[in-house]
């Protein structure tokens, strides 16, 4: 379907917002009228230079206070209007929203409102245009979009229809069940508009909070479906007032705007194809799946297949690995990369010459069934891939950069030699890569006590967050987790968690408080069978562990009614400790090294979480320890 | 009164904290529980500690989820509090903090709650412990403070009273009638706080935006007068969890914190001292009057005595002054200043070897009927002195820093010799200070058009502006009203005024876009009583206007119903225009040097605003204006 953005959503001038939307891919935009207002350029030259970049104008907005008011008002409404009308054929524009009046309306009569719009459109069509009224959620008399399509009905005229805004629609929670009854003709235009779920008065939330569609919490594809059943045909297109978005590149938020589109269509069309019943609407909209755009294969990663570092500095985190029990085991054949494993967690320390000294996370390689199709799902989504040197012989990975500066690469399954690229790493001669087994858990006293990476905590810029969990959720087929504030000694950190459904594959994405000068901290948690022993064995060799208060063990009794021995045990070896309604979670962390550090974890019976009311103590120590070592 | 603070509402380490309270004058702490279990230190460390700074430890806080269960489960509440009486006994506390159940409550029968209060409070007894219940705004079956009181009254134990918040109170718009109904020595404690009027759910609201009394829109001072009138006699204290406050500089926020407290003391008083009815609340209320910490006099600037510009390079500025009519009125004798003067508009000029090349805005003196005075209360409510070098026959002013980085100067009126500064300038030969006349409107055809400082805006540090609020109010007794968000092509900029009541004092605070990384612009807006007048000959001498574009004023003309001349000459001179219910506003802008423009205004019929409408405009034209600049 085809796709438009309103000017309102992007940051700097008319011309940048419209190079930007033009440079995404958009096929439209809706010209909203303050960015014109402020524009040096003349309505002819905005025209012009639409045309020039491909961009059709397809809506006016807004023309505010419009009807329901007394007939002196309405006269004067009248004269404002038709100055906009002309305006609009300077600018080659045909459809003008307009929103149900939320600041002069006095009259609450239907009929009134209705003939008032019908004079509007009479008005309107001496001047070959259409007008699209909306029900605002905070409209005085008209706030739902029901209600506006009984007032158009009413008015009956050829250039007056609706225009569906979801925002107004699913913030007040208003039932979507008739959206397929008002014919698809006169619905003239429709707004996709997520937003978080929150109580906060529907016009702040609006105008600060709504976000690009997969962003939010509204459930769009709904929408979707029961809009396709109803005929529309026109633009799906985007109107997303957001603090951030004003602020953040224009041409980044142009394609974020655009991407969610997409992933919104293609969602869409799975969703569809993937119903079992066979309601109306799903038969009705069923049958226009082809005017949906598409995404190349669907991806969901299977697991983490490594996790890679980048520094110049990187012998403590060699320390610290060693200490948790991993093996080096070898360097890359050509280039400066070494790679460390315990099980099947693996670590590559990638010392390139570039990196700064202080490591820090660099890379995710996610195991995906065919990387190749996933790898065209990302680029179909405008994820800006990363330029990256394959030499002849070596295993070439697609990669791709997140929001957050991750590195995500693709990777086969074993079974499709996508361990292939562990050969590029030569091995000390007493190890043979063909020959590396599973260890015989019956024969085998030294089973490895780490059985892969269970999370990494990734670090996210607080601007870019919405693109973020957009990223996570389209590129990755990623579901979203309710989030989370964590209190810590230097502000509040929100943590949300992205997951396969398997578990798997699992990424508390932090945003932390916005003075903070540091790089955040990321880190890497490993799963492990017995954390005591393996916490033990860390402990004689030497790690560094990150030191827990004993006041922590104290309250933990408090809480918990755990047997002193326990406490006892768990204190002498930093454990922590949590239980949700399933099971219970033990994890120790390491030392901060650069601005990464390591978890060890594990989970009993189910537990589900991430420990997060041991984060704040770990915050804190964290903060005191760094305190010291300056 | 004495005074105290709720460790969460600082950053840092529970020992930094301690520090800065104990530094900025507070008498005791509320220990967070969460701040002691994540600190190093033993509680008996924490004791002594305390004990060194001269601190009380007034409250610990909070213990949560413990009435309205069934009775296995308060059996186990049982086993948790008495852990923490035994850590308190440590601790040397003897009051702890019972929020009303929001968490497993499911007994809804106050004999029960009641019951198990009195259960609570005979255990706690045993451990010479008092226990304040109070009633969370979001509690299950307990939100509002007569039915605490109510269930305490019940329960009837000595050792159990309530805790009254006055967000739990605010928030939910629950009537204060009845606080003084409660006798003094059944409240047991008392947190006062304040946040900005919001329609977001209570828990959020207080989780994120609570700030300091005086920093947002309850009305605390009633209050006050009323726990005054009930009796009580405890601290006053401060739970404030605000998301800049958990990241802003602990000394800094521990200061801004005890600021309010004597504020709200002296405004408590001021304002019972101007009561005129007789009501018993108010004369049992100013019986105590004693109680409360006093300022030493009340402080509102009557005018701007001059605004000061610092850069080292000020041609421009000098040019922009000298295209409005300034006359470079001297040089200072002893110092690289000089003063221009047009009216009673006075701008000095400092090219002050230390300061950055580019002008921007360093200081507003005000005109106080008592410098002193003002100084004191200044002091008193511990605003940093400007340190100032004043030699040997100079006029000395008392000199302040605001939190947004401007010197507040305060300067005697005319009459009380505030003027002798002027003479510090040596003038050029033909003029006489002395004899520096105002022009008689009679035979003077050259009239001065501006006639003085008509609004100077001043830019915020976003993470400080509660501060900001609360300092203006305070420290220079000007009144705050709503504030407004103005969209820019970089972000959303909310402005809000602070002003003295004839207006001859008004200081827009802006607080911009996070994401900004240039200085923020400020601007000093001259009045003007022909504004068009003065914009012809501002154009004759070469003034560079900031341009406004041309769709604007078709905009204005679809709006307003201007004629076309009027909007041809508004046009022509780069004017612009708003109105309002009582009047018309007519400005224009310079181009911007450094971070500093000026603007001159023209009030027509008691026009009340600033042209709000008109900011976005002067915003796009600035921004496109500084990308051709580059």
């Amino acid at each position: 379907m085809r796709t438009s953005i309103a000017t309102v959503c992007l940051s700097g001038s008319l011309r940048q917002k419209m190079r930007a939307a033009a440079a995404a891919g958009f096929d439209g935009i809706e010209v909203f009228e303050q960015d014109l207002v402020v524009a040096p350029e003349t309505p002819e030259h905005i025209r012009d230079y639409a045309a020039e970049l491909g961009l059709t104008l397809d809506l006016y907005q807004p023309f505010r206070d419009a009807e329901g008011t007394e007939e002196q008002l309405f006269q004067d409404t009248l004269r404002r209007v038709e100055e906009k009308f002309r305006l609009m054929n300077r600018l080659g524009m045909d459809l003008m929203l307009i929103p149900s009046n939320a600041g002069t309306a006095t009259v609450d009569d239907d009929a009134v409102v209705a003939s008032q719009l019908a004079r509007m459109a009479d008005l309107a069509a001496d001047y070959g245009i259409r007008l699209a009224y909306e029900a605002l959620a905070w409209g005085r008399f008209v706030n739902d979009f029901e209600h506006s399509w009984r007032l158009v009905e009413a008015a009956d005229r050829e250039n007056l229809g609706v225009c569906l805004d979801t925002f107004h629609i699913l913030s007040r929670q208003w039932s979507t069940e008739t959206v397929p009854d008002i014919p698809g003709d006169k619905v003239f235009f429709v707004q996709l508009a997520d937003a978080p779920l929150m109580s906060l008065d529907v016009l702040s939330w609006s105008r600060h909070f709504r976000v690009f569609p997969g962003e939010g919490g509204f459930d769009l594809v709904d929408f979707m479906i029961k809009l396709l059943a109803g005929g529309y045909s026109g633009p799906l297109s985007l109107e997303i007032f957001n603090d951030s978005f004003r602020q953040t590149r224009v041409h980044r938020t142009a394609v974020d705007a655009l991407r969610s589109l997409i992933w919104l269509q293609d969602r869409t069309a799975r969703t569809l194809e993937a119903s079992t019943g066979t309601t109306t609407n799903v038969s009705r909209a069923t049958a226009r799946i082809g005017e949906l755009t598409r995404l190349p294969g669907a991806v969901v990663p299977q697991g983490i297949t490594w996790a890679e570092v980048r520094g110049q500095e990187t012998e403590q985190v060699e320390m610290l690995l060693s200490h948790l029990g991993f093996n080096h085991r070898g360097r890359h054949t050509s280039k400066p990369v070494q790679l460390w494993e315990h099980g099947d967690a693996r670590v590559v320390i990638n010392e390139e010459p570039r990196a700064q000294d202080a490591p820090s996370m660099a890379s995710l390689g996610f195991e995906v069934q065919h990387d190749a199709a996933a790898a065209a799902h990302a680029s179909a989504l405008m994820v800006p891939e990363v330029p990256r040197v394959t030499r002849e012989g070596e295993q070439p990975f697609p990669a791709y950069l997140a929001p957050d500066g991750t590195e995500i690469f693709f990777c086969p399954p074993q079974s499709a030699g996508g361990d292939r690229w562990l050969t590029e790493f030569s091995w000390p001669d007493h190890l043979d890569v063909a020959a590396r087994r599973r260890p015989d858990p019956e024969t085998d006293h030294d089973l490895p006590l780490i059985t892969g990476i269970d999370h990494v905590n990734l670090a996210q810029p607080k601007h870019h967050y919405p693109e973020s969990v957009l990223f996570y959720r389209a590129a990755l087929g990623l579901t979203v987790q309710p989030s989370q504030d964590v209190p810590g000694p230097t502000g509040l950190v929100s943590s949300q968690v992205v997951r396969n459904e398997s578990g798997s594959v699992r990424l508390p994405l932090n945003v932390a408080p916005d003075l903070g000068s540091e790089p955040e901290v990321e880190h890497i948690a490993f799963a492990c069978t017995d954390v005591v022993r393996l916490a033990r064995r860390a402990q004689a060799s030497g790690l560094r562990f990150l030191p827990i208060p004993h006041n922590y063990y104290e309250d933990l009794r408090a809480r918990f009614d755990l047997p002193d021995a326990k406490i006892e045990e768990l204190s002498s070896l930093n454990l922590l400790y949590d239980r949700d309604d399933r099971g219970e979670f033990l994890h120790f962390y390491t030392q901060t090294v650069g601005s990464l550090f390591f978890e060890v974890v594990q989970r009993l019976d189910g537990y589900g979480g991430y420990g997060a009311p041991n984060a704040p103590v770990r915050m804190a120590s964290q903060y005191t320890h760094s305190l010291l070592s300056r």
